[in-house]
Formats: C-alpha cells, structure tokens, sequence
C-alpha cells in the first residue's frame, strides 16, 4: 500500500484537500465550501472531517499516512503552528491550527503559509520541477509571494520573507495599508491594476471604453481591462502595460537579489496567459542588465487553483518523509 | 595539533592571509602587495607562497590544514572555480584559480566570491554571529551583497545572486554601467554620493563649502561630503539624507523578500559609522511596514577588512570540515 501526505488547503471560499504519495503523484482530491460564518471550531472541524473522509473514500488507513500540511493565510506564527489571525474567517485568532488537525486527525502536522505551500506545489509538481531556486508570484487582491531555495521552503527568519507584494518598487509611492508606501502590490496585483484604470476615468475624467461599463457594473476588474486593451481601448492599454511593467522592475530586483531560475506568475492575473507573460517578458528583457545573459526564465503556474493543496501535502512530506530529497 | 583553514583574500591592492580553527578562531594572519601588474601567473605564485609561508611561520604542517578558501573578485564560474574576469588585474581572464592555489597547496580549494565571504566572515565571527539569515550590504565604489540562509551563503541558481546593488529602487533612474536603470548603488554607494554632491554643484550651480573643495581636489568623496554635512552645509547634508534614504528603501526590500535577522553594512562608507547608521535606522523605521514589529535589525560590520579572509577560511571548513554545524 503506497504510502500518502495530506494536503489541506483552507481558503477564505473553499477548503481544498489532497493526497499526495511519494512520488508527488494526487491520489485523490475534494473540496468543501468554508463555514466562515460559523466561526474557528466549525471550520476546524470541517477540515478534519474533510481530510477523513477522503482517505475512507481511497481506500487509505491511517497506518499509510505520513502526515498531513495545512497551507492557510496569516499572519501565522509557523514556529508553533499557529494561526495570528485570518482576515476572511471571524474569530480566527491566535487559533493552535497545526495541532488541532494533527491531534483531531491522529498525525503529524505542519503549517505553511498559504503562498509558500503554492510555491512548493509549483515546485515539486508544476512550472518549477527539477528547479534549484524558484520564486512564485500569486497576482491577485494582493501580490503573495514563495521562495524555494536548495528544494526547500525560505520563509526568512522570522516567518515573514518571501513578502515580494511589500517590496518597495517606488520610493514615496502610493500608500499600502502595510503601511509603507511604493509596494509592489499597489501597482502590479489584479486589484491595483482595476483601480488605476478606475481613477484614470473617475478622477482624471479620461476617455475610455470602459467608463460605460465602470457605470453599468459600479466596478471594474483585470478582466475588464484587458477585454477592453484587446479591443483596441488606449486607456485600458496604458493602464494594462504600467501595471507589467512595475512587476517587472519587482522581477529584476528578485532575479538581482535571489537569481533563480524561473519566476512563477500564478493568481487571478495569471490567467490572462499571454496577455500577461508576453509584455512582461519583454519589460523584464528590457529592464534586465547586460553584463550578463538574462538567466532567471519567467513562467505562468502550470497547476492552476491545486497548486496549494499539492504543495501543503508537498510540505508534509518534506516535514515527515524519511526520504533525503524530498 | 589544532587543524585550521587557510584563507585568502585576493583584493587588487593587497592579498590577505588568515588561518582560521575549527573554533573560528584566527591562529595567524599576513598580508603582500598584489603584484597586480605582473599579471595573473605572478599573483597566483604569490597567494600561494604567502600561504605556504604563514602555514611554516605558525608552525602548521600540511596534515593539519583541511582546506584553503579564496575570496576573489569576479565575475566567477563558482562551479568550475574559475575566475571569468578582473577589472583590476589586467589578464587576468578564465583562470581556474581554485585549482591552480589548491594544487599549489596541496590541499582541497574553494573558490568564492569577495562579497560572499565578506559576509560569511562576519556571520562566523563578527557582527551576524549566531543568526538565522544575515544579509551584507558592501557600500563602496557599488554596492556589494552577499547573503547567509540557514547558516550557509545562498548565491543563487546560476551564482549571481545576492547582487543588492543592483535591485532597482527608482524606476527610469540612473543609468547603470550593468545596464539597468534605477540600480541601488546609483544612489546609494560612497562614489555615488560624492558623484551627486558634484553634480549639485557642478550642473546645478548649487552653493556648498564642497564648491571650494571640489576646486582644489578636482574630485570629492563621501568622507568629504559627510565632514561638509558635519560642520553645517546644507548640500552635504541634503546629499548624505538622499543617499541613506535610498538605502534605507533597499534595505526595507530585502527585509521583505529575505526577512533576514540583521542586515550588515560594511565598505567605506561604512567607516562613518554612527553617521551613517542612525539616520539609516531612522529611514528604515519610516519606511517600513506597521502591520508587524520590525524584525530586522541593522548594524556595523565588526570585522572590518578583514571580514573577507576570515569568511573565506570559513567557506573552506563548510566545504571541507567534517562537522555538521559548519
């Protein structure tokens, strides 16, 4: 019987479930909708409930799990596996999480934060197999950010690195509610991108196709401003090209200072493909120095919303896999 | 007898010598010219000689030297030990430097980068002593960087990482000789003070004491600019704050992505010690995130010049020693 690692992904919307055995292969998978509104025990329960239920349904006894990673959003405390505090789940505070799904499922447990466990899936399993250093950026509300270096997860020395949507890529910029100013994520996450192009047309009453819609829907998203580039909007083109061209001057300080092989771009953003991957190549070539041959490849994530799940079982495995490599 | 490593600095002025105990502790150290213009064949004579005379002036022989470590300009293939080029020895062109000392020597070789080791030197023995992560900042004629991760140098996957002078802090900035635009230490190295100082006076017709100095030396440096700024010139003082800010905006950056336990400053403008050092915690407080403490503390290389021998017979016990903590 192959031995297998638990991976639970808990997201504001959905708690994703995986096996993973040790080949990295998925041995089955689930998702369940999140109880966020019936607060911390609720979900807790869920998530053992979750994890049970599907190694029942593959057939796999408790003797063939090695352990179970659980990739959640923070801040944690990943020392003693804690969740600080959640910003989508009420009462999520200071909640004993690695160890409430160890003892409530009966083995070993390990939290990550949600972007690293997404890095590692890629890692072991997606765009960045077989890479010595990779970096994985998740386009969306924010810019979140994982760092495998040397095969293993680099969190810093406190737990908090890896933080590439709060480097500082314009000094005196605009105001992160991290309380900096200048941070990447205001200007490269899917959401800075939508809200530029907002205030372009509300406060600086510039012309655009996507005004009419901006009244119609009261908002605008990424999507909508690509749609609009793609038909030939100047507006939505200008706003579209300032937002990859700042990733890419993130993308040049992570190669200078990190020099990995590749860049993952995974997140909402990520999904307009080659809408995305095309222009950013080409700003990050162009900014990129000339003492030396462009060597850190850039890439979309190649496992979608399951990069999580896979790389929080990836976690356990690496944790409690007797195996030197993994 | 105690078993030791022997370190060599290569520098284009002298080449440095240190011997170093499993403890860490220095057992002897030398310094010679660097033959610079007598070309790389001469050099390579001289580092090895000047080992070999340290190992009999301390009375070690052969048997108890486990490795020589050598710290040298680059750029470097750090696989292959070869250095690829030196702008400051002429000839001095793919020349398999490892190989040639270690089997001058007799003994097992590796070859590092100077700023790699500069920072390795005081994660052993100086100022980041007893650290998770520890980054060093080399504030010079650029900026030089060099990274500890888990207690070993992280340089990348292709051996150009840790370059922090080159991560881009204002975007369409200066112009680098790299070939970026916006580089750090554009802004933020010795040279690059001085040269802002002297373009304020020159281009910008601004008034200064420099202005006098500047005439009768044809050139200013940072040590000029920070005695102006000490005995109340505005400029000086102006082009000191620029300086540190910018820094303080890389700093905050690194911290982001490495969060790093301490951030180390070395190089000659380092030398200005609290000067330099206090309105840097004090940007770098501005700057930094509020949604948690600040972590990452900033200090003084301890070790001085020779941060980089020493570091550099300390990438030869992590090479070559037996022991795991190395």
């Amino acid at each position: 019987m192959a031995k297998v690692c638990i991976g639970i992904d808990l997201g504001g919307t959905f708690i994703k479930f995986a096996l993973l055995d040790e080949e990295m292969s998925m041995r089955g998978s689930a998702q369940v909708p999140t109880p966020a509104d019936a607060g911390p025990d609720s979900v807790i329960e869920t998530m053992v409930s979750g994890a049970a239920e599907l190694l029942d349904r593959e057939g796999i006894s408790a003797g063939n799990v090695v352990g179970v990673g659980i990739g959640s959003p923070g801040p944690l405390d990943l020392d003693a596996g804690v969740v600080i505090g959640m910003p989508n789940i009420s009462g999520f505070v200071n909640i004993p999480l690695r160890d409430r799904i160890g003892d409530g499922l009966g083995i070993p447990a390990v939290l990550e934060n949600d972007a690293s466990v997404a890095a590692l899936g890629e890692y072991l399993c997606g765009s960045g197999k077989g890479m010595d250093v990779m970096v994985m950026l998740t386009l969306g509300t924010g810019i979140g950010g994982g760092m495998v270096i040397a095969g293993r997860l680099a969190r810093g020395a406190h737990g908090i690195g890896a933080e590439a949507g709060h480097m500082i890529v314009e000094p005196d910029g605009e105001p992160c509610p991290c309380g900096q100013r200048g941070c990447l994520e205001r200007y490269a996450s899917a959401s800075a991108l939508a809200r530029y192009a907002r205030r372009l047309i509300e406060q600086d009453r510039r012309k655009s196709s996507l005004a009419d819609l901006l009244g119609r829907k009261g908002d605008l998203d990424a999507v909508d401003v690509n749609e609009a580039r793609r038909a030939g909007d100047a507006l939505a083109a200008e706003v579209w090209d300032r937002s990859i061209r700042y990733l890419a001057v993130g993308c040049v300080s992570i190669a200078r200072l990190l020099d990995p092989d590749l860049i993952v771009l995974g997140g909402g953003l990520a999904k307009a493909g080659d809408d995305l991957l095309g222009p950013l190549r080409r700003h990050f070539s162009r900014l990129n120095w000339t003492i030396d041959e462009q060597k850190t490849a850039l890439a979309l994530a190649s496992l979608g919303n399951d990069a999580g799940v896979v790389g929080a079982a990836g976690a356990a495995w690496k944790r409690f896999g007797n195996c030197a490599e993994h």
